[in-house]
């Protein structure tokens, strides 16, 4: 469940949201997203998690042009309107260079 | 419930977890950190999530040297080695500079 990640410098993408209360169809978006990332040149892994309405996903990519990328993918940008406009009551996104990591 | 932050740059920790089922004292010791953290000089802010047994926690900071500092401090190593310890089964620290966000 924790992403295997090479050796920093790499990219994370962290996304945060706020749901709405209206979660029609994100459960399937989501499913699909999550097929569909898996065969982006440059995805290294992601990580999520939900709770008390607060979702943390972190996604994890080879470098700044390859998250880019995935952010441009037709089918996710419709999956990102549908989250403005409906699945999300507020987000912010985050781009990081990954510098260190540790554990066990 | 998302963390306001400055313009970047600034330092982004991630902490993704997966937990042991051993949670005796988690809580307890989850608010102190809270409190505690929230006074610590360069500290920004910080957002998580747990579920199905992965938890995410992003912690943001002015800079490396305030993230190094909070990981110094005398209760919180205290906190890091239960963790280590009995809370968790695994973990992951990736400390990251956030170069660009965005949100509505």
């Amino acid at each position: 469940m924790i992403a295997r990640t090479p050796a920093p410098p790499y990219v994370a993408v962290v996304f945060t949201s706020v749901a709405s209360g209206d979660a029609e169809g994100y459960a399937a978006m989501a499913e699909a997203m999550d097929a569909l990332v898996a065969g982006q040149d440059g995805y290294l892994g992601h990580e999520s998690a939900r709770a008390d309405g607060l979702g943390l996903t972190v996604s994890y990519w080879r470098d700044e042009e390859a998250a880019l990328a995935w952010k441009r993918v037709g089918a996710h940008l419709g999956a990102q309107r549908l989250g403005r406009e409906r699945w999300y009551a507020s987000y912010r996104v985050r781009v990081a260079t990954v510098t260190r990591d540790h554990g066990p």
